[in-house]
């Protein structure tokens, strides 16, 4: 497949140390709140963070984040991304919107020149990570994204547990791997419910799915996050879960899970 | 927006009575198991069903369906659509597809001409209705089907019932409105769930999204299916739920939902 980088994004992502995506493949498996809560995470850390929402058609990150709404100043060399709390750069076409019900009716081209504004016209700075948050598929904007990139650190990969969703996201490691990108591994969200009356536990969306992912495509298993009513409320309040809740045991998971990414990225260069 | 029918395509779907689009904006929110079980409800109710899943990244109608590696028979008159139980006419790109695994990295045009072959080149016959699955968002697909299929009676919304849902839900609402194609209903899936243990209930991702929707939007609103383990479970295993659990909560919602339907669409007929 040809790899073509255009000169001003590569000079843009010069300034960039790690690019990571998120992806999924399936919908609906909160790769956006991961990534989301990704990028706070990094920012707690002290890293310079930006976060690219790639997802035109259901644009989330600025919902997760509390920065809907908001506009992008424009300066003559570039669009100045919307700052987040902890320092967060961010840019969404959420920001572009005349309304929050406007659809994006756009077939391919279209997005992949919308991708290129964001990696090329975009003011992203100094930055320690860029994180992109795709759509699910493995059509448009994964493809444009993982061409016009230069360098990506790796793909982190999001499935829910069940069957069905490992069939699907499957797909996203195998368009990975022909891509040449590194997969970092595979994160299993909404995990199980444990009745926060009574201590019964249950399957509500399977099991196990992502742990077969990992083993049956030969990648790494980064954890599972469980199903925690507060994770939805927070995202639809606009906090990360990982700061509002940080003592549960969602938030005590994905920390691992921060940390086996911090590990891969980072501990291959010190 | 200009709409353009091929000869074809509009001969053969002169023989089809119905034509439902299921579509979400968002994925996640079990699309495809409303698309599979409505395709289900009508066939058990004498109807003729025929179901085309034009997901192309993420099929899951067959594996739903348990037709999952079957291959459709070619003629020199077009494609036989794969046969499921209760005589419903199947097809998906993943009857294509040389394993599971195997990603679809199309970009947009030819995803456009895709859904063309499934609507000029598939032998569909007579059919009371024709369903057919979207991917989330409001791209290339959803346009696709939107401007081929001619006479459409209408789109099903499916959305989950948190806030994020609801905001992008919203723009597949607004995308059908624009595209004069008329809002069937939205269905809120995955709404609350009981501990079958202590009794104990639980928003787990959110609450009365579907509902609000339905308001702002000036749009039906159809019903509340809620989650049920046995769901996800009758999902991975091939059978449509409201089939192996017909006496559960969720069946008996979903009934009400396909009745809802039934009438706005042949109601108007009689």
């Amino acid at each position: 497949m040809k790899v073509f980088y255009d000169e001003t994004i590569k000079k843009r992502m010069s300034h960039v140390k790690h690019k990571i995506v998120v992806m999924s493949g399936k919908g609906g498996v909160g790769k956006s709140t991961v990534a989301a809560n990704l990028a706070v995470a990094f920012a707690r850390m002290g890293r310079q963070v930006g976060l690219m929402d790639a997802d035109f058609h259901g644009p989330s990150i600025p919902k997760i984040l509390g920065v809907q709404g908001l506009q992008p100043q424009v300066s003559p060399t570039g669009i100045y991304p919307i700052i987040a709390e902890l320092g967060i750069r961010v840019i969404s076409i959420d920001f572009f919107l005349p309304t929050s019900d406007s659809p994006v009716i756009w077939r391919g081209p279209l997005k992949m020149s919308a991708i290129r504004q964001f990696l090329s016209d975009v003011e992203w700075g100094e930055l320690d990570y860029l994180f992109v948050d795709l759509p699910p598929g493995t059509g448009d904007e994964p493809l444009s994204v993982m061409q016009l990139i230069p360098g990506i650190d790796g793909v982190v990969i999001v499935t829910a547990p069940s069957d069905l969703s490992q069939y699907v996201v499957k797909k996203a490691v195998s368009m990975a791997q022909k891509m040449n990108v590194r997969v970092l591994g595979i994160v299993e969200n909404m995990s199980g419910f444990v009745c926060p009356n009574c201590g019964a536990s249950y399957n509500l969306l399977g099991s196990g799915g992502g742990e077969r992912i990992s083993k049956e495509m030969n990648v790494p298993f980064l954890g599972k996050i469980p199903i925690d009513p507060s994770i939805s409320e927070d995202t639809d309040e606009g906090t990360p879960f990982i700061v509002k809740h940080h003592d549960s045991a969602a938030a005590k998971a994905f920390m691992d899970i921060v940390e086996k990414i911090a590990k891969a990225v980072e501990g291959e260069k010190t």
